[in-house]
């Protein structure tokens, strides 16, 4: 049976993926007095008196929020708050079992940024972190910088800086496997919604100095018409040449391929095109740019995919566990440009000889999280 | 060692009581697969297609959001959000325990209540309900009012409705062991906050045509100056010989004290001039109105409390876990006046031979909520 049929029914089965524990005992009268009245008034009034103590007296500090408006879920588009929720609550799956975090699925019918906003706002007292999750682009950029100077809890977009992180650690050991030089890549960015941007400003400061944008309409260079202030930001800064074509004619000589746009849009002919041993990241999903199989017999050196199913996944879920273990361990108010670095090369290094099945540890090996956690929470 | 600091000790320890708990495997890649990527996306196309796919493949159907803005916590008063939350943690862990229902505690930092409804909107496609908890007095009336309206999901005000029907099981019982009889009883109800005039809208319901409710000012009255538009609506049908004065002289001669108001308003010698063999519900949380033994010393014939280390805690945990539980399993839009009727009424008789000790059950006896749960989801 195929994944769909076999996910559909487990998610029929078990109706949903999480559920609420109990950290104390609640059987006896003595145990409500503690956990709830009387005994709460007394909790109540210590945080009252220093709020400080709602992270020492909660679950706070050990509880994200997973924000979503389900407008850019997977790969799937605008699909709506409901549809997005099976989604958030894998994530929340993801966070309890490989970092121990909790976390709490909220899809809001809202897609008006400053609503977005507002609410997150609202229940920063609630939680330790927000995890902005699948809210589309370019709105995500502006909801994301708002928060930042707003809230005094992290906030952090999975699909922007989550997808950065994990494709740079990619990068590095797929040039440590090959010997080609990360600063040197010629790398083709493909789709310039959350993930895109996030990943190119994420390699330019790396010093990567050959990196073409492309979105729906084609290569982003200065001066295109229909470019947002985000695209406008990158086109200063890349695709010196002005090329203004489309994929196949980026593709030409490239060294990297970076998919985070649609299924099937790079045909083995276009990987023949592209350098010799050329990577190919095609992490739209659930259905790559093209299939591993395809991109090996057109000549890639490294292919990798947002899937577990595929060898070399790269996916956010290899970040955001970590990520936010270190952020709640340490207590950090922000993520900083210097944590993302940090948390990528951690990364790279769980991996001690990568090769061209493996550049990444798996989702499933918690070797990860830790490297992360221990990179962002000493910084 | 007293509650305040066991309380404290053990939230402490625990940091909060509850915590994310898996439903499905995520040991493999396999797992991976089904609960996240690829898989997933599936499920998200069959909730999209039809949204009622939400109830049946995420956590929804079984989820309910305890929505608070921390202005009025038990009876200790408008102490913030994250002051709110050891309460909304510990409605949450008797969810759990007492019912099997998972929620979400959400305490947010907005107390307009245009934004409350909004916010409650807003988190409609999470939830498969939603109790309000501990939102003060008048603006708790319209935001439920306004919800109820707008809202396809049922929500519950667990301080206004929640503490009614409670109150209401407690004297039906005290009425089988007096063998006085409810419609007769003249009663005054000390508080006229959610609680208080829940209640009284419950009691008149019910044919109790003898009712004082009085504020802080003293007894509420037909034409008194100072009265919101609920209290106004509660002047036209109660207090009908108009008693101008304070507490002291309500209880004169009344059978009833029910007390949803302040610590220790209540002395011996008023409860030795009321009637004879008189029902002291002394709510106040944690701080009664009057302590157990005085009244009874003062020859109470009944006395009930909201705390759990004294006999006879009339305390709405014993309705709000079997209420929603009732609500989620029959798919429930709204709570309706003969449901929170019915709830009142089974939950008595959950007790098959009251005494002045025992007439309710105890909030660990899971018999209130089945109980309470199968008179919801028949009507």
């Amino acid at each position: 049976m195929p994944f769909k049929k076999r996910s559909i029914t487990l998610h029929k089965k078990a109706k949903g993926k999480i559920e609420t524990k109990l950290k104390v005992p609640l059987k006896t009268s003595d145990d409500l007095s503690l956990a709830y009245t009387p005994g709460v008034g007394a909790v109540c009034m210590e945080i009252h008196k220093n709020i400080k103590n709602s992270w020492e007296m909660t679950n706070r500090a050990n509880l994200v929020a997973i924000v979503s408006d389900g407008t850019a879920v997977l790969g799937l588009g605008d699909i709506g708050a409901e549809a997005g929720m099976p989604v958030m609550e894998g994530k929340s799956a993801i966070f309890k079992e490989f970092a121990n975090v909790d976390s709490t699925p909220l899809c809001i019918n809202t897609k008006d940024p400053d609503e977005i906003i507002k609410f997150c706002k609202q229940i920063e007292p609630s939680f330790g972190g927000i995890n902005l999750e699948d809210i589309s682009a370019p709105r995500c950029f502006d909801i994301l910088e708002k928060l930042e100077k707003e809230l005094s809890i992290p906030v952090f977009h999975d699909d922007q800086d989550g997808t950065a992180i994990v494709t740079l650690a990619a990068l590095i050991n797929s040039c440590r496997v090959s010997g080609k030089v990360l600063k040197e890549l010629s790398i083709v960015v493909n789709g310039a919604g959350a993930a895109g941007i996030s990943i190119t400003r994420l390699l330019l400061s790396q010093g990567v100095k050959d990196i073409i944008l492309l979105d729906s309409r084609g290569a982003i260079y200065k001066g295109r018409a229909n470019l947002n202030k985000y695209k406008k930001a990158i086109a200063e800064k890349t695709n010196k040449m002005k090329y203004k074509g489309n994929l196949e004619g980026a593709l030409l000589g490239a060294d990297v391929f970076i998919g985070v746009s649609q299924p099937n849009l790079v045909s083995k002919k276009m990987v023949k095109n592209m350098a010799e041993n050329p990577f190919i990241f095609a992490m739209s999903n659930p259905h790559p740019e093209i299939l591993p199989a395809d991109a090996q017999g057109a000549g890639a050196f490294i292919v990798g995919t947002g899937r577990s199913d595929f060898p070399n996944q790269i996916n956010n879920a290899l970040v955001f566990p970590g990520l936010f273990r270190g952020l709640l361990d340490s207590r950090a108010k922000k993520v900083t440009q210097k944590m993302k670095i940090s948390a990528a090369i951690a990364l790279a290094y769980t991996v001690k000889s990568p090769t061209k099945v493996k550049i990444l540890p798996k989702v499933t090996d918690k070797k990860a999280v830790m490297a992360i956690a221990a990179a962002i929470a000493k910084k």
